[in-house]
């Protein structure tokens, strides 16, 4: 964890996760953290529930666009955003929320560990899902080969030969960081060219290590006990030690769903530009969300959750007449 | 200016500001610096106009409430950030941009040197204006003191005597969220009652802490190295730690208004959520637009600004043909 010099004297005390809270933020990611901060700092007594410390980000092993650091690792930048929002009094709490509730005026939330939460408030800002490629032993071969994450998997493919599926930014990435271990990186993508950032698109396409394949879709993952490569529906086959699919990802609708919250025909959580949802004191932040254009870069995420603490701060005091 | 490492080489080569410029960003805060790490990385040549280093937040000796750093001041933060911007390629120009013009689709800039520069899009992010109480020292007592922002600066009033001069809602919001870290408030006001929402009036006359000077005015500032207190115009002295002036801040649409930009009825400009104004090609960001309910945080500004630049990066992709 990065250190950081706290000037301002100690941190506001936490609430207790079992007394009522005046909010609770389901996802750790940067929209939760900021929104942790923001209401920390509202002195709402706030709860902010995750399984890991840090969102999608903590798969990037650089961040280079988030304004005020010309490079840091996803790790350290979330770990400084939660204990910031620590700092402010927020309680973060190492749970899954399985299911939310409505009971009167209060939201009981169900963790994974079987205790549950109470809360005035909540703010969703649990991401999104990676989605799969659907083909016949992607299970089978998942963590045998196949991995979802390079950030996670990709220290283990030294000097290995490696396949990205993908052209989004998260691909680029992916081959980016694996360039750093493995052998040879083939980039393996439907259309003409990669659609990252042109930047990221200059530093590979300079990369002897990489080489492009366009145009094409894995068609069959080749190996049983292990990936050993694939097959390409172009009949191009390639050996492969390892397979980093980068298709995209979706929200999980399954926790707030039951709640009547609005989402679009794509899942995500229908906002006002105050990040409220359709449901009174549910707010919604970050990648899962219509809001700001659809855009998802950590710095909307992390704006996102500072306008839903805001909007959820203001409500305490207009309507449940909260003195603070 | 906090030194930051740079990992990934030299930056990308600056444009010259008397070439045709893809981006010209008028405005040197948080949104237009983002605007300029975005703008620079999509590798459109770009070129920020400032007259300052930084924006609104260079006021601010200690940023708390931006994700990343528990502590930081506005001037190295806004430094971090344009050098970020600058390691993308982003030329910063220290000039105050006078007028704009539409010649065919090119739009050309006037800075107040004589030059003029070229430019395919232009992203507007010149903040807003704060009314200031326009005494005497000021200035000077600006960041020692006085403040125009309870919010970013409130927290350091803890068991502090402060005044807050304003009769608005903002005036009202800033003396409440004072009320909970000072243990005195004083509202100054010229008129015979706050003009803020009954409810928040409320609120503060039942606030202990909270105590009114109506039909007054600030006639002087106290204080040589920081305020000491003020001299009402009523005769009245308060000795205080902070002075906390929300009497408004406003839009100057001087710029943009001849291009026929729509503002709203108080000279905010209004923009969609991926940050275009009503005219192709120029866009807003920050303080001074309608965008993010309205809610002026620094981790705001900088989030319209990097969705002003992706926008206009699309825009460059797809209607400018630009092949970057």
């Amino acid at each position: 964890m990065a250190e950081q010099e706290n000037k301002k004297g100690p941190a506001i005390h936490p609430p207790k996760a079992d007394e009522l809270l005046d909010m609770a933020i389901i996802g750790g990611g940067i929209a939760g953290a900021t929104a942790g901060i923001y209401s920390g700092r509202y002195l709402l007594k706030t709860a902010l529930f995750t399984k890991t410390k840090g969102g999608a980000i903590l798969d990037s092993p650089d961040v280079e666009n988030y304004p005020g650091f010309i490079t840091i690792s996803g790790y350290d930048l979330m770990n400084r955003v939660l204990e910031q929002a620590q700092h402010y009094g927020t309680l973060v709490v190492n749970e899954i929320i399985e299911g939310i509730e409505k009971q009167d005026d209060v939201f009981i939330l169900k963790g994974s560990s079987g205790k549950s939460y109470k809360t005035k408030q909540v703010i969703i800002a649990t991401g999104l899902i990676r989605r799969k490629l659907g083909l016949p032993k992607e299970d089978k071969l998942s963590g045998k080969g196949v991995s979802y994450c390079a950030t996670c998997d990709g220290f283990f493919y030294k000097d290995k030969v490696v396949g990205v599926v993908g052209g989004s930014d998260a691909a680029a990435l992916s081959a980016m960081l694996l360039s750093k271990y493995a052998s040879k990186v083939y980039v393996i993508y439907r259309r003409e060219r990669m659609r990252c950032e042109p930047y990221w698109l200059t530093i590979l396409e300079d990369d002897p290590k990489v080489e492009f394949n366009y145009n094409a879709n894995v068609a069959e993952l080749k190996g049983e006990e292990k990936l050993e490569g694939v097959k390409l529906d172009n009949g191009n086959e390639l050996k492969l030690d390892g397979l980093f699919i980068e298709i995209g990802s979706e929200p999980s609708t399954d926790l707030f769903a039951p709640l009547g919250v609005e989402v679009d025909k794509r899942g995500y959580v229908k906002v006002d530009d105050g990040m409220k949802t359709n449901i009174p004191r549910i707010y919604a932040a970050g990648d899962l969300t219509t809001g700001s254009a659809g855009f998802k870069q950590l710095v909307v995420g992390a704006a996102e959750g500072a306008i839903a603490a805001t909007s959820a701060y203001h409500y305490a005091k207009k309507e449940l007449k909260d003195t603070r």
